[in-house]
């Protein structure tokens, strides 16, 4: 099957053809060995994946990279040319059994459980269960692992970003330049959108994934021209086609010495930059509905806004409404309110109906912080472009995803650390959100696969995993099951469908509305709780003191 | 042409098929039909692509992602199934010719100057010179600074861990899992390994570009045993094939008896994990040639040492030489230095030559800090794996690269900003590295296009492109020119071959070894000199002088 090819239950390859078996490290290929030799390959294990803390000092991460590694799971086969490769990689020792068993090698007897992508996640909580031949789960850890990292870390970063510039703004992801890689600017574009950006820049990420596109022009297309003579083709029909104006450029020339005249802005301006002037009516000219500009290359407010307005009120003669401004430099919050006063009173002035409305975008190394900073000092940007810090995860730039052995032939496995944090939760197990009367989520609960699972009405005793004194009970108003079975393998269950990204963003903005707010909040969020059932808790706990060794003090 | 396929010149497309001429920001698209619509396209620009500051507070970059570069001009063409989507994606408005020139557009008219891949280079110097027809320029930025800026920062970020760890330590790259998805972690392998790595776990990458491929086990493996009678083929040939021990696992408990009745060892373990000794004994009799045990699972000192010994001298006995040791938590100065006491102990008292120098690797968040650290403390690790810290390049996760209009029809073009480091260097430039007496590069020296070119004994004065005051004669022992030409479009020069990447890797070595060692210190390096000619200096003021507004206090 190729790689792009399509599985018979019809689902396509991963988005990235080098998403392959082989991205994946090294030592998965060695154990595979030594589990097959030992004839221990097909031992039936089952690996929880999960993060053990929020990124960015939040409550909350968004779960990201599940269709992903479904496309991944419902293609993993092994070329020949792949298997050559491992077999010149691996010692000549190994034997060719090996290689043989790679060539049958597939994910029809693994099943993944998953929590929907787009869900509100927390730590410790699984984000997917892969259960199946021991062998086959450890080669998929690694670009299982891959697969959600980055992806959570930037939907989780991009809600961040969504929640200091509030619901009313659009947010457009502008980071392909400065992405890790040509696949970080793509998986940062289709991340973004879900979770609740509402444009991306990148072409590529809007053909392969339906997002919407924006962008306008730079500052080398304002630099690239000299003066307005350089415009050779000046004439403009009219938007209703009634008409034509033969010299575009001097109408827009006759607007700005009109408003040079006008003492009613205040005289802020002098002579405007022409070339700037002949780059805005040039891009008016190719795209006379759609006319955005670019206003810092030479001075904000001294040339760019009056060139805009000359060329935006001669398009408004013709019957165009033009677009807006984008600011890249200086102070953003400062510029845009003298941008809004300016075209208010444009508006009142020369009576042009919602010119006072015309659209204010804003870019310039934006992160959270900064846009925090704006609105405190208060601003008119209807748009914010972000890029580097929203796409490099600026400020934090990993998630610690981890991929941990539960159980294995049905027996119960604990991974132990001298950091408290790190002990795995052992045991195949399910996991439920608990709504309270408000409807917000109470808390998570994990309990073992065949415990009788919580009821709403009912009340449950909620335990940390590790600290004895911290339990509640709870009467949940709603319990929802958190995993689905996303790939049943030879199960028989049936298999949750792939949601289109759309519907997937609708759910996680949903999600996080439903969050409480003081979970929500940027600063010193109050901790959304995890935790596992009473009997969980004990079993936990005998496993633990079965398995660590016992000091002695010296 | 197919992305992956191979140019008349013998290039084959980017590494990544996602690289096509998509991978780009909408602007580009809606400049190149205002660029066509005014009869602007064909103008011939000239742009600079460079960086502003150097990467985690040092005075050094590695550049990479030249290859990836090259390979995509060389084939940058548009499929009429792209041509449909920008189609789709621009305003209905826009004229069908313009999707005509599209279609008969490639980067034949284009030609590529830049610094060969594995220099260290430094801020404002032009790491590429794009020539060409504006409108196809400009297409490209965006795929450029893509590929240029992830590959250079996590190169110099491997070269900062490659300083730290110093020239005798195994270095092996780890990240894969934390990378920012797939070709962030593809990616990450080979500019570490460009970077000064010895080695990767990223299979893919190993495959792709031939890179070393390190890795063995993980603590999964370890838990996935229950015990030693799990084991059912325990027989193991000597190296020599001589003979066979039937029982090598009990070969390897009675090993561990004779070390624990040892009072050489200070009596410091009792019972060892018996499920760890299964999977050790495992893993020995698949690679009894290659035996790596990472022994931090249950208990270092405690389980993993002498579990891993036992196996090591079961091994000894049957002509086979234990490989060593992977530490992944703890005090790694402490555990290595108590492990390598150990080892010389056992080579002492039980005869086994060289087990005093068992190989000893350390992995666990690793980054320049610990690194550092570690040194101070003292510690006997040979090897580290590094993974989160390297390959996301946490200290700093972006690299500002910029691409700057500098000429156009042959007028030289300035950007201004308020921000003088953000004022770019305007002219077709070309740049020299001038050497002192001793071999060190002494300063870096941009010039305009058809100035006489610095010789060496001659006394040259180098001014900072801003600052009046900064400036030096210099007599250099020897003058390098930086760029060479990788794309000569119609110029008729010659392509410069793109090296392999171990060539690449051995310049970048060899450059970084050559650097004055007071601008590679980790703390407070000296500045590293970028400079510009005195005719330069006073054209770029010149311009300054004329494109700047004059301002009205008020």
């Amino acid at each position: 099957m190729a790689a792009n090819g399509q599985t018979k239950e019809g689902i396509d390859g991963p988005t990235n053809p080098m998403v392959t078996p082989l991205l994946t490290d090294l030592y998965q290929f060695t154990m595979a060995y030594a589990y097959w030799k030992a004839g221990k390959h097909n031992d039936r294990a089952v690996f929880d994946l999960y993060f053990r803390r929020n990124p960015f000092g939040g409550e909350y991460t968004v779960f990201a990279g599940l269709e992903e590694c479904i496309k991944l799971i419902a293609n993993f086969r092994f070329s020949e040319d792949e298997i050559a490769f491992i077999k010149e990689t691996l010692p000549t020792s190994c034997e060719d059994g090996f290689y043989d068993y790679l060539r049958g090698l597939d994910c029809s007897d693994v099943e993944i459980h998953a929590i929907s992508e787009g869900f509100v996640v927390s730590p410790k909580i699984p984000l997917l269960r892969v259960e199946g031949p021991v062998a086959v789960a450890q080669l998929l850890e690694t670009p299982l692992v891959n697969l959600i990292n980055y992806a959570s870390l930037v939907a989780t970063n991009a809600a961040r970003h969504r929640f200091v510039a509030g619901k009313s703004k659009l947010l457009l992801e502008f980071g392909l330049r400065r992405a890790h890689g040509p696949d970080g600017g793509i998986g940062a574009s289709k991340y973004c959108y879900m979770g609740g950006f509402d444009a991306t820049s990148n072409v590529a990420a809007g053909k392969l994934f339906g997002i919407p596109l924006r962008g306008t022009h730079s500052h080398a297309f304002v630099s690239s021209f000299m003066s307005p003579d350089e415009i050779t083709e000046k004439s403009l029909h009219s938007s209703d086609g009634s008409h034509v104006c033969e010299d575009f450029v001097g109408s827009a020339q006759a607007w700005l010495n009109k408003l040079k005249r006008s003492n009613l802005l205040g005289g802020i301006f002098g002579e405007t930059n022409q070339s700037e002037l002949a780059a805005f009516a040039s891009y008016a000219l190719a795209f006379p509905n759609n006319f955005l500009a670019l206003v810092d290359t030479y001075d904000v407010m001294r040339s760019g806004i009056p060139n805009f307005c000359a060329i935006a009120l001669a398009l408004h003669d013709l019957g165009y409404k033009a677009v807006g401004i984008r600011l890249d430099s200086g102070d953003l919050a400062y510029l845009s309110c003298e941008a809004r006063n300016f075209f208010k009173t444009i508006e009142k002035e020369f009576g042009v109906p919602d010119f006072g409305k015309t659209n204010i975008t804003a870019s310039n190394d934006l992160n959270e912080e900064t846009l925090d900073a704006l609105n405190k000092q208060g601003h008119e940007v209807d748009a914010f472009g972000i890029g580097t810090h929203l796409v490099t995860c600026y400020a934090q730039p990993a998630l610690g995803v981890v991929f941990k052995l539960v159980e294995i032939n049905n027996q119960p496995r604990i991974k132990l650390s001298e950091d408290v944090s790190k002990v795995s939760i052992p045991c195949k197990k399910r996991s439920y959100r608990l709504y309270g009367k408000e409807g917000y989520p109470l808390v998570d609960l994990m309990t073992g696969e065949n415990e009788t699972p919580p009821k709403a009405g009912e009340r449950i005793l909620c335990r940390h995993p590790f600290n004895e004194s911290k339990r509640a009970y709870v009467i949940p108003q709603q319990v929802e099951e958190l995993m689905k079975c996303y790939w049943p393998g030879r199960s028989g269950k049936v298999r949750e469908e792939l949601p289109p990204l759309k519907v997937i963003r609708e759910r996680c903005i949903k999600h996080l509305e439903q969050m409480r707010p003081d979970h929500m909040r940027r600063l010193n969020p109050t901790p959304y709780k995890v935790s596992v059932s009473a009997k969980l808790y004990d079993f936990i706990h005998f496993l633990w003191l079965n398995e660590a060794p016992v000091g002695e003090l010296q």
